[in-house]
């Protein structure tokens, strides 16, 4: 269990030319994307590093929903830099292209897939010192400032992956509420639908000492281990945070104590699915994000197609609760009951239906497209959702339930409409 | 925020060779003390050693609530061993002077009082690398695992003071609940109680954003920040833990479940108030320990008189929140809620009462010694009382509620008997 440095409080972002004087910092990366580099948050950190003097290069090329690709240019932009420092600037884009260039710029020999996930990558362990990270997440929902983890689109294979290791979690996440004041509506839905489903997922996953095969040496553990009792207290905590302040969050800009909750809601459930692990909704988003059509969200200002990372994810969820509560219904009971639903009279064998149910509501409340037909998908795309499920091992098998493709099947087929 | 690495489970110590291998380590210096030599966690701790050919030497000479003439001792080792990593199997007495140890062989043209706490020492910051130091906790209170804070009686001043720097915070605590069912009635008692107080004491502190001067670098912050929204999850589930089940681990050596629970309880409480900081139960048990006259407390087998620190903290904890109760009452009663207290028909203003007369007890029902007169002090003593918490503004200035020196006077003399 590792859990990142975090500086919470609106305006701390001010403080963090100091923080790169003290790290000595001499060359330093700044991160962002060409939305943001716009923005109040990328404003306040130029502003601080212009006030203590500090020498930087920015790279604002980053891509919403990042791929190989563009992972690879912002690892060939920090490799001729050759910086001591870096900083990440936005949402959970920009801060996995962040940690993902400051791992192969420390490690200049290494091949791209070297460091990826198996089985798509080799996924060999981290060896190499990498250089400070500051994370400045700009959305409440991915967590990246707190994990070890940087997910990215695989072009090639139409599919979504990514690099887990501890030692690109970030040096120091610092949290300032400020800067979600500055995110649309539908971005503040999204991201917090994220944090819903890392909490979700991470309660309800396979329990630590449930694993198996157990890894004979320690430095061989996944850094997704299963839920366990440090992971739960994180992941409970962001479920009552989210079931208090999502809604509120959303619909007022204004709202700045529910957009601060969500905030720290973002870290916290970070830290708890940053060291359980999440299983099918995750697994299952990455080919509903990786196969996108022709979806354009509203609210995201970018020139190509995209299913936001919190819509694809939360999309399957009512299916996937359905199908795992059998493992752990008293936990999906728990579940229902934070976000509103009344179980005084519920039955332990319904909890699967009941939290789906809730779920459902709290979507069609906050507007959400009516499952994966409204973003375009139909019955004939199942086989290549699935196919694309497939390889994402690392999270499903932390399912608590285990799936067969059939049951893939089922899950993508009752995620078409929702309502 | 700083959060140590901690890793738990029943038998997860067999794995500390493996983390020695793993950190390079080629001359390791295990820390103990007479007692746990002969125990099965530091038996636990050789066998791994010896499975994985690690070259260690042992130090068993820690004392039970150390001096800087121990801490002294235990330096002296560790600079002649030139040890490149540090194992501590024991509770905060060996845990603390381990950290110690490591930080002054690191350090080794440092006067003892340069990283001692300001006023008594002069309080520098660390810059010195320090080895990897594993900490293996056969207590259930210290919480020392997880903190920077490594405490010991100042002889000379007849007063408990430390080292507070995340410099000295362990770089992995392994938390094996197997250990702790060596543990005697007593020590479960008074571990336990230190639980309670750190729990209670950070979540009633002054809030970070109310202490003054606020420092102008980041990197001059106290390592006990005040209480935060972070610290406030890791002390209310502390809390939760010890009104659960501090009395079964108490009084049931097999009851493994409590005994792990209250295990992950003072990690996870040590977490909160190694963030957030204590104030007067801890501020004032300095002196109430330093100035220890003949008590020696039941199964503690030891050869000089003490009073255990959990028991120094706790006897005055229901003068303390009846004191601080008017500042944050709803906190309080919260507290006495969790404790056990029915607070439906509480009044606000009674916060205070309530919760010391829940603390009360409490410890009534778990036999605890009637107050300060029973362990040995009058009213004459409490000038010298109070002479020796005026030191420690580290703590006391975190209370939520400013106080003289007759508030100090007033605190212990409601502390003189309980029921």
């Amino acid at each position: 269990m590792a859990i990142s440095n975090i500086r919470y409080g609106e305006g701390v972002t001010k403080e963090i030319g100091m923080d790169l004087q003290n790290l000595g910092a001499k060359r330093v990366c700044l991160m962002t994307d060409k939305n943001l580099s716009q923005l109040p948050p990328v404003n306040a950190v130029l502003n601080s590093l212009a006030k203590y003097g500090i020498n930087f290069q920015m790279y604002d090329n980053v891509r919403v929903e990042p791929t190989d690709q563009s992972f690879l240019d912002a690892i060939t932009f920090a490799k001729k830099g050759e910086f001591d420092a870096y900083v990440a600037v936005g949402g959970g884009s920009v801060m996995d292209t962040c940690k993902a260039a400051n791992l192969y710029s420390s490690s200049p020999m290494s091949d791209f897939l070297d460091y990826v996930n198996a089985p798509i990558g080799k996924g060999k362990p981290v060896t190499v010192p990498l250089k400070p990270l500051i994370a400045v997440p700009t959305t409440a929902g991915t967590g990246s400032e707190t994990t070890g983890v940087a997910i990215f689109d695989f072009k090639e294979l139409k599919v979504k992956t990514g690099i887990a290791s501890r030692a690109i979690k970030p040096t120091l996440g610092i949290i300032d509420p400020l800067h979600t004041l500055s995110m649309p509506e539908r971005i503040v839905a999204n991201s917090g639908f994220d944090v819903l489903c890392h909490a979700l997922e991470s309660y309800t996953a396979l329990p630590y000492n449930m694993r198996s095969p157990c890894p004979s040496n320690p430095i061989n553990r996944p850094a997704y281990q299963g839920s366990n009792p440090i992971s739960d207290v994180w992941a409970l905590h962001a479920l009552r945070i989210v079931a208090k302040y999502l809604k509120r969050a959303i619909r007022n800009p204004e709202d700045r104590e529910a957009r601060a909750n969500m905030h720290l809601a973002s870290a916290f459930a970070g830290i708890g699915f940053g060291n359980a692990g999440v299983h099918l909704c995750h697994g299952m988003s990455y080919p509903i994000s990786g196969l996108v059509k022709t979806y354009k969200p509203k609210d995201y200002n970018v020139d190509h197609s995209l299913v936001p990372h919190g819509l694809s994810v939360v999309l399957t969820s009512p299916a996937v609760f359905a199908f795992t509560a059998q493992m752990h219904p008293e936990r999906h009971l728990e579940a229902a009951e934070i976000l509103g639903a009344d179980i005084r009279t519920a039955r332990i064998k319904d909890a699967g239906f009941i939290l789906a149910d809730t779920l459902r509501k709290f979507l069609f409340d906050l507007n959400v497209d009516d499952g994966l037909a409204a973003i375009g998908y139909s019955k004939a795309d199942i086989p290549a959702l699935v196919k694309g499920t497939l390889p994402q091992e690392r999270v499903t098998k932390l399912s608590p339930r285990p799936q067969t493709e059939e049951d893939l099947s089922a899950l993508f087929e009752a995620s078409m409409k929702l309502y």
